[in-house]
Protein backbone atom coordinates (compact mmCIF):
# COMPACT_ATOMS: atom_id res chain seq x y z
CA UNK A 1 0.00 0.00 0.00
CA UNK A 2 1.55 3.21 -0.80
CA UNK A 3 0.33 6.94 -0.54
CA UNK A 4 1.07 10.19 -2.57
CA UNK A 5 0.27 13.59 -2.34
CA UNK A 6 -0.60 16.09 -5.34
CA UNK A 7 -1.67 19.60 -5.68
CA UNK A 8 -4.86 20.59 -7.69
CA UNK A 9 -5.57 24.11 -8.74
CA UNK A 10 -9.76 24.95 -8.90
CA UNK A 11 -10.99 22.84 -5.73
CA UNK A 12 -13.25 25.41 -4.19
CA UNK A 13 -16.59 23.60 -2.67
CA UNK A 14 -17.81 20.04 -1.62
CA UNK A 15 -18.93 18.88 -5.30
CA UNK A 16 -15.36 19.63 -6.52
CA UNK A 17 -13.82 16.64 -4.06
CA UNK A 18 -16.69 14.96 -5.03
CA UNK A 19 -15.92 15.10 -8.99
CA UNK A 20 -12.50 14.94 -8.32
CA UNK A 21 -12.32 11.62 -6.09
CA UNK A 22 -15.37 9.58 -8.13
CA UNK A 23 -12.71 10.41 -11.07
CA UNK A 24 -9.63 9.23 -9.00
CA UNK A 25 -11.19 6.16 -7.12
CA UNK A 26 -11.44 4.31 -11.02
CA UNK A 27 -8.22 3.92 -11.30
CA UNK A 28 -6.96 0.25 -11.00
CA UNK A 29 -5.56 -0.01 -7.43
CA UNK A 30 -6.71 3.18 -5.86
CA UNK A 31 -8.52 1.87 -2.04
CA UNK A 32 -8.89 5.39 -0.86
CA UNK A 33 -8.67 9.48 -2.20
CA UNK A 34 -8.54 11.97 0.33
CA UNK A 35 -8.76 15.72 -0.32
CA UNK A 36 -7.90 18.46 1.94
CA UNK A 37 -9.34 21.90 0.16
CA UNK A 38 -7.62 24.74 2.24
CA UNK A 39 -4.03 22.91 1.23
CA UNK A 40 -5.51 22.16 -2.23
CA UNK A 41 -4.07 18.53 -1.87
CA UNK A 42 -5.19 15.07 -2.54
CA UNK A 43 -4.02 12.35 -1.07
CA UNK A 44 -4.33 8.85 -3.09
CA UNK A 45 -3.45 5.61 -1.83
CA UNK A 46 -3.35 2.27 -3.84
CA UNK A 47 -1.89 -0.87 -3.66
CA UNK A 48 0.74 0.01 -6.25
CA UNK A 49 2.62 3.08 -7.21
CA UNK A 50 0.32 5.05 -10.03
CA UNK A 51 1.49 6.63 -13.20
CA UNK A 52 1.42 10.65 -12.55
CA UNK A 53 0.24 10.86 -16.36
CA UNK A 54 -2.86 8.26 -14.45
CA UNK A 55 -3.48 11.09 -12.47
CA UNK A 56 -3.51 14.07 -14.62
CA UNK A 57 -5.58 12.73 -16.35
CA UNK A 58 -8.19 11.67 -14.26
CA UNK A 59 -7.71 15.46 -12.89
CA UNK A 60 -8.33 17.03 -15.58
CA UNK A 61 -11.32 14.73 -16.82
CA UNK A 62 -13.30 16.15 -13.53
CA UNK A 63 -12.60 19.41 -14.72
CA UNK A 64 -9.54 20.63 -12.29
CA UNK A 65 -5.56 20.81 -13.10
CA UNK A 66 -2.91 18.97 -11.04
CA UNK A 67 -0.22 21.13 -10.79
CA UNK A 68 2.14 19.14 -8.92
CA UNK A 69 3.09 16.16 -7.54
CA UNK B 1 -36.24 32.71 -28.79
CA UNK B 2 -38.07 31.86 -25.39
CA UNK B 3 -36.49 31.65 -21.53
CA UNK B 4 -37.17 29.40 -19.37
CA UNK B 5 -35.69 29.20 -15.35
CA UNK B 6 -35.35 25.69 -13.46
CA UNK B 7 -34.34 25.49 -9.33
CA UNK B 8 -31.68 23.33 -9.29
CA UNK B 9 -30.27 21.43 -6.65
CA UNK B 10 -26.72 21.36 -5.16
CA UNK B 11 -25.10 24.59 -6.45
CA UNK B 12 -22.21 25.80 -4.80
CA UNK B 13 -19.33 27.48 -6.25
CA UNK B 14 -18.41 29.21 -9.46
CA UNK B 15 -16.93 25.44 -10.64
CA UNK B 16 -20.69 23.95 -10.27
CA UNK B 17 -21.84 26.85 -12.25
CA UNK B 18 -19.22 25.88 -15.20
CA UNK B 19 -20.40 22.26 -15.23
CA UNK B 20 -23.67 22.64 -15.37
CA UNK B 21 -23.43 25.40 -18.02
CA UNK B 22 -21.48 23.39 -20.34
CA UNK B 23 -23.94 20.25 -19.98
CA UNK B 24 -26.66 22.80 -21.19
CA UNK B 25 -24.98 24.64 -23.63
CA UNK B 26 -24.83 21.44 -25.51
CA UNK B 27 -28.46 20.71 -26.00
CA UNK B 28 -29.81 21.79 -29.18
CA UNK B 29 -31.26 25.44 -29.20
CA UNK B 30 -29.25 26.40 -26.58
CA UNK B 31 -28.08 30.25 -26.94
CA UNK B 32 -27.54 31.41 -23.74
CA UNK B 33 -27.21 30.32 -19.41
CA UNK B 34 -27.50 31.74 -16.72
CA UNK B 35 -26.99 30.83 -13.40
CA UNK B 36 -27.98 32.76 -10.10
CA UNK B 37 -25.88 30.79 -7.03
CA UNK B 38 -27.97 32.83 -4.07
CA UNK B 39 -31.28 31.32 -5.53
CA UNK B 40 -30.18 28.05 -7.04
CA UNK B 41 -31.76 29.05 -10.15
CA UNK B 42 -30.54 28.45 -13.61
CA UNK B 43 -32.28 30.08 -16.84
CA UNK B 44 -31.65 28.80 -20.06
CA UNK B 45 -32.56 30.83 -23.55
CA UNK B 46 -33.43 28.72 -26.21
CA UNK B 47 -34.54 29.54 -29.71
CA UNK B 48 -37.59 26.91 -28.95
CA UNK B 49 -39.24 25.15 -26.37
CA UNK B 50 -36.76 22.56 -24.65
CA UNK B 51 -38.20 19.40 -23.41
CA UNK B 52 -38.18 19.27 -19.40
CA UNK B 53 -36.36 15.86 -20.03
CA UNK B 54 -33.52 16.79 -21.81
CA UNK B 55 -32.99 19.92 -18.87
CA UNK B 56 -32.96 17.20 -16.46
CA UNK B 57 -30.61 14.73 -17.76
CA UNK B 58 -28.27 17.40 -19.00
CA UNK B 59 -28.01 18.38 -14.69
CA UNK B 60 -27.95 15.27 -13.64
CA UNK B 61 -25.09 14.62 -16.30
CA UNK B 62 -23.35 17.68 -14.59
CA UNK B 63 -23.73 15.97 -11.26
CA UNK B 64 -26.65 17.92 -9.94
CA UNK B 65 -30.45 17.30 -9.32
CA UNK B 66 -32.96 19.29 -11.04
CA UNK B 67 -35.64 20.14 -8.38
CA UNK B 68 -38.47 22.04 -10.32
CA UNK B 69 -39.12 24.08 -12.98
Amino acid sequence: MTSASYVVAGMVCANCVTWITEELAQLPGVTAVSIDLPTDTVTVTSDHLLDIADIRRAVEEAGYTLVSS
